[in-house]
């Protein structure tokens, strides 16, 4: 029996928003696996602001994905077949998994790979939200990046968004009064109303500047930032003397078509300590994962997921980062049957 | 006897350069002293690249000179005529002066003055460069703000100036290998050879970033940041993953003349900990001061002054500090006989 692969391979890299022509779908039959691999099917990949940068030719953590490669991207799979004996059928896997429907793991590589429970208690996509990269991200931005404690006041931006959405309910839990920058009524409510933010500001009003000075009349000690520019310029003019930055993304400039227009010089008036950080370099988040999953357990932390279906439609889905059409985690379901 | 002082107080807020016209030369004969009043006699006038942000009216870390007001600028001054108990004719008071001849200290205000010995043993210029808060500015920069360690590299920008050249000596005390960014030959000079730098770059000189990489082969651990701007950008694209900068001062942009095009994005994708700091967040700076009169009795620190005459020149002078016309600590001598 011979299986066909669908892959999107980057064939230009995209201007602002990603076209399904950036992108050339390809057909292939998988080869017959080798001794030492084993065989993956794509359940879910994550959706995530950092791929959109992936796809650019500058300088970033990681290589840009090359012209003519599979697109990148995290995400959780199934072992369908295995020719290595670290690996059974049935086995779930976490990792680079790319735009396609199957991938080969050689498991000489198998390190790269988080081996999940084949019941990990938790429905999938949380894996990849609150439970996983996006949850640890937050957690450590506000537990070792930029430590926020009671009875200051935090500000996240892209608050509704997977990343945010934690960062904003781990301030809670921290005791700190919690501000969300959020695009939109719906988003500002559901941050006030479900996730327990103490305020939320639309940047989507005109008088948006305003309400987070009202919202902050002592200033913000912490800023767990997400997106940069405007947004980020509004907040850190807020921010008192000696105030913290976890500088998480930037992704008001991920797409290339905003110049971004920072100016360090608030850092030196305010004396700011500014730190930018990436959840990759910390090798050991057992216990992130189970501290998350305890107060999610407890209802401290409330999740949610946007499952989309369709590996086909990748580039387009992904763009809804941008735009702000959804609320926490957006994740891509490409086995129907998961 | 009547004195008369010379005061100089802004009358336009520059653009650029400073200029004679933006400051009104005011001759005014002194009022008599009211009880615990002093008069003191200004000696020496510190002048920092931060004089020139004080003209501006733009968010900064104390408010504006505001127009017709005395020229804010520390200094060095000497009571010439007492009538509180706490000061004595003689006594040495290092603080804020402003650009003129006398100023009067009501005893209430007393603690805004540092007391010195009347012989300090060691040069006033000194006091305020060194010794004083450039001095100071360097030690807290390396040691508490982003500490470097032997073995690690460091690059210095502004490196011939007040701040930057002790900075590169605290950089080798330490142990670190000293990469100084300098205007010119004479000063790139001056850094190796009499200073101690393992290397230096002349900015000025056409192939200077290439120089920078080359001076830097396994990229910069500490950055300690005076100038912002394309030397800043330069200098961040070296960096190491995690890699810490200490913000002390971004003086590319302080006249106002060019507009900052910073970018907050290597910050997240070199994980950097930028933290911007002001010396006079310092309380207690006795134990850096006594460090460094130590470095520099033991020949490890090497110190140099220039020191320049005429209190109605002093908006010309200042402008030394943005041509990049001198070395080490700038200082104005008010009084001919000090």
């Amino acid at each position: 029996m011979s299986i066909i692969n669908r892959e999107l391979r980057l064939k230009h890299r995209p201007e602002g928003m990603v076209r399904r022509e950036d992108f050339d779908l390809v057909r292939a039959p998988l080869s017959e696996l080798n001794d030492g691999e084993v065989l993956v099917r794509v359940l879910y990949i994550s959706m995530d602001p950092t791929n959109r940068v992936w796809m650019r030719d500058i300088p970033q953590y990681m290589p840009p994905v090359a012209i003519g490669e599979v697109m990148r991207a995290g995400g959780i799979g199934r072992v369908v077949q295995s020719r290595s004996s670290q690996f059974a059928e049935g086995d779930l896997v976490q990792g680079f998994v790319g735009w396609q429907d199957y991938f080969v793991i050689h498991e000489s590589a198998a390190n790269a790979y988080l081996r999940l429970p084949a019941d990990p208690g938790i429905p999938l996509p949380r894996l990849l939200g609150a439970c996983g990269t996006s949850g640890v991200t937050a957690y450590y931005g506000l537990t070792d990046i930029a430590p926020v404690e009671a009875g200051e006041t935090l500000v996240v931006s892209a608050a509704a968004g997977s990343v945010g959405s934690i960062a904003g309910q781990i301030g809670k839990i921290m005791g700190a009064r919690v501000i969300g920058i959020a695009g939109g009524a719906d988003k500002c409510g559901y941050l006030v109303d479900e996730l327990g933010f103490d305020a939320a500001v639309d940047y989507k009003a005109p008088e948006w500047k305003k309400a987070l000075k009202d919202a902050t009349p002592n200033g913000v000690h912490v800023n767990f930032e997400n997106v940069g520019g405007d947004i980020m310029k509004a907040v850190l003019s807020r921010m008192v003397l000696h105030g913290r930055v976890a500088l998480c993304g930037l992704i008001s400039g991920y797409a290339g078509d905003t110049k971004p227009s920072d100016d360090f010089s608030v850092i030196v008036v305010k004396r700011l300590a500014v730190r930018g950080f990436l959840v990759f370099d910390y090798k050991k988040t057992k216990q992130a994962v189970h501290t998350l999953r305890g107060w999610i357990r407890e209802g401290k932390l409330k999740t949610e997921e946007t499952v989309v279906d369709g590996l086909e439609d990748a580039p387009l889905v992904l763009n809804r980062l941008f735009d702000g059409s959804h609320k926490g985690k957006l994740v891509l379901r490409v086995d129907p049957h998961a």
